[in-house]
């Protein structure tokens, strides 16, 4: 992109929406006044960049995504800090995997600079809506559609890159209490040389199934095994994977199959941070329970930028119940929610270099 | 869906398109005057079934099938025949198929016969649009989308149903002369557990990447192999993949993880009344290559609606290239490909029970 056209025009909304109560956001519900939108065509490559108010996207019905899912998205948070200011945790991150998932759905890079600064712009124009009661943050969801109207299988000419904004509460109603979670020993998620290491709309489509099962029988979210042998504990619904073993913590290794979670990664840096020995290793479903069984299982814990940490309470495979934790929430996860998310809004200090401050001079 | 709200509404188009040239139509590139369109909501279920101008589809940026790619499609083909009749190739187990794949993906069941007539009546409204050059057709996609505009990993509330149609020539340039396959040993499309059997987005994109590279070493397609052993033959890109090893016809078993062709089936029913063996079994990449090198392998093709009979050529599996029939298009091959199609417009007699006539009185 030529650095006219990199310029990003704004258009602002006349009719600014009503904004929900902080008590009653829920998750992915609302979404604030404005979105960022860029085009991509074969000849112009990335091009108008432009944040216009919220609404429609305008399709043709042939259009590639609708057909042959050629899309990938990203999630991330802002955080309103103590003294007024707005934060991102580790944007630079999201959008190096969007690049990623990108080039494993046949996706145009994106630039990641012009990215950061789209969503900056955007998140200067609808600063309002970020919130600040405890525990609430604004969700950003960038996100790639294939748009070309042909039918036939190959990677579309045209795109649209897009970023919308949700001011979200707890992902789980459960909040940071202990979840049930189903191990699912009959559908599988994603397998090696696939694209479950990408964050791509289909892998989410295959998951609903097995999720709405384990919904019914009460479970609220399904712990995915390894697609080739159904032995192998790979990761929950949107949410990396812990296991607090006598005194080690363990998560399964990346291999390929499982989404390189940044909660996942930071997660990590601050266990070894702390001291607390840490690996990345593969896990089975059989030791897991083992060490359920004699006692060695200490804690349990999923993480994600929706939930942040969510504990595992309980778990069910193939009807052998684990309570993990006594059913609550254990001193180690509890310690990580605290300081990732006191990390994530200010009030504990970075010294990982993680978070990034929005400037919002114009708002 | 009640008898009154079971009434498809027509709005004509006033702005009809110019059509294309028959010789010149490609594939899925031209789109007809006209589209059904049907929604759903868990209140109502399926309602509003309605044919409108062809038009493009409006929906809000966090509409789930963007990020979560919960949808579902089918592709089938009308025919002109001799006479000037109109006669569709095996359009319920197209619908019955779409219904196995609404489950899998969640998707809440059509009712077939409101789906048939519904596409009856589009045909009737665009029935001008049917080419009648030999090999040309009007290609049919019906597609199920989730609209429901909130973001969370969960089966949409909302969905439409949506019909277009494309009047199309052959699906690769080479036409009923022989493409050139890639024999993929990293990349996966699907595993047993997985999504594979649906036809659903996902399952499309997945492939891409493998494609893209096949193509700039002059494969036309890529033939997978299974997803756990990398050693067992399952299908290439839109088509299933049929073998004449010594007299014998082999295709891969339906395992869960490859698409129930309808043009398999009528293949394999179509051998079967000519009394050429016929066996739905595992095939290895290794037995096929043995066949090869040993002189057995005496045809090779793929089946698939876009394509019908597609004769290959040649294969690459790691470096290692067969040439199969010498280059040229197969003597069963050729047999085949002239009586499907035979039956398809018409020129042959269904002894199947395949073809359903339909009736255009108002166009
Ligand atoms: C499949 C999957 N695994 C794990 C995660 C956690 O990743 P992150 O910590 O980057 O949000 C997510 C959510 O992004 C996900 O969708
Ligand atoms: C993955 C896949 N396999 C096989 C086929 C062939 O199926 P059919 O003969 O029903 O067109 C298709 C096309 O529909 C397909 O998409």
């Amino acid at each position: 992109m030529t650095a006219a056209n990199n310029a990003i025009s704004i258009e602002r909304s006349l009719n600014k929406k009503t904004k929900p109560a902080q008590d009653q956001l829920g998750f992915g519900i609302y979404f604030t006044d404005h979105m960022f939108v860029m085009d991509y065509s074969v000849e112009r490559e990335w091009h108008n960049p432009r944040i216009t108010p919220y609404q429609p996207i305008v399709l043709d019905p042939a259009a590639k995504v609708f057909h042959y899912g050629q899309t990938i998205f990203e999630g991330l948070k802002a955080y309103k800090t103590e003294d007024g200011g707005i934060q991102l945790f580790r944007p630079r991150d999201n959008f190096a995997r969007m690049n990623r998932s990108n080039d494993r759905m046949s996706v145009p890079e994106l630039d990641i600079d012009v990215a950061i600064a789209a969503l900056e712009q955007l998140i200067a124009v609808d600063q309002d809506w970020i919130p600040d009661l405890p525990g609430t943050s604004l969700y950003i969801r960038p996100f790639v559609i294939a748009t070309q109207a042909t039918l036939g299988v190959s990677p579309s000419e045209n795109y649209q890159f897009i970023i919308i904004m949700s001011p979200v509460g707890a992902y789980y109603p459960e909040g940071i209490n202990p979840v049930k979670i189903h191990v699912e020993s009959h559908y599988v998620r994603a397998v090696v040389g696939g694209v479950g290491e990408a964050k791509t709309a289909g892998n989410y489509a295959a998951a609903l199934k097995s999720q709405q099962a384990a919904k019914e029988e009460g479970y609220t979210q399904v712990l995915w095994l390894d697609g080739t042998q159904h032995k192998y504990i790979e990761e929950v619904g949107s949410m990396n994977v812990f296991f607090k073993i006598n005194g080690t913590v363990v998560t399964p290794a990346l291999n390929g199959s499982i989404l390189a979670g940044i909660t996942r990664n930071s997660v990590i840096q601050l266990l070894k941070h702390w001291d607390v020995p840490v690996e990345e290793r593969v896990l089975s479903i059989e030791e897991l329970y083992e060490a359920g069984r004699n006692g060695t299982l200490e804690e349990a814990f999923g993480t994600g930028t929706a939930a942040v940490i969510s504990p595992i309470g309980e778990m069910n495979w193939n009807g052998e119940k684990l309570v993990i934790s006594e059913g609550v929430t254990g001193q180690l996860s509890k310690s990580i929610y605290d300081t990732l998310t006191g990390i994530q809004t200010g009030a504990v200090a970075d010294p990982f270099g993680w978070v990034k401050k929005v400037e919002v001079s114009e708002g």
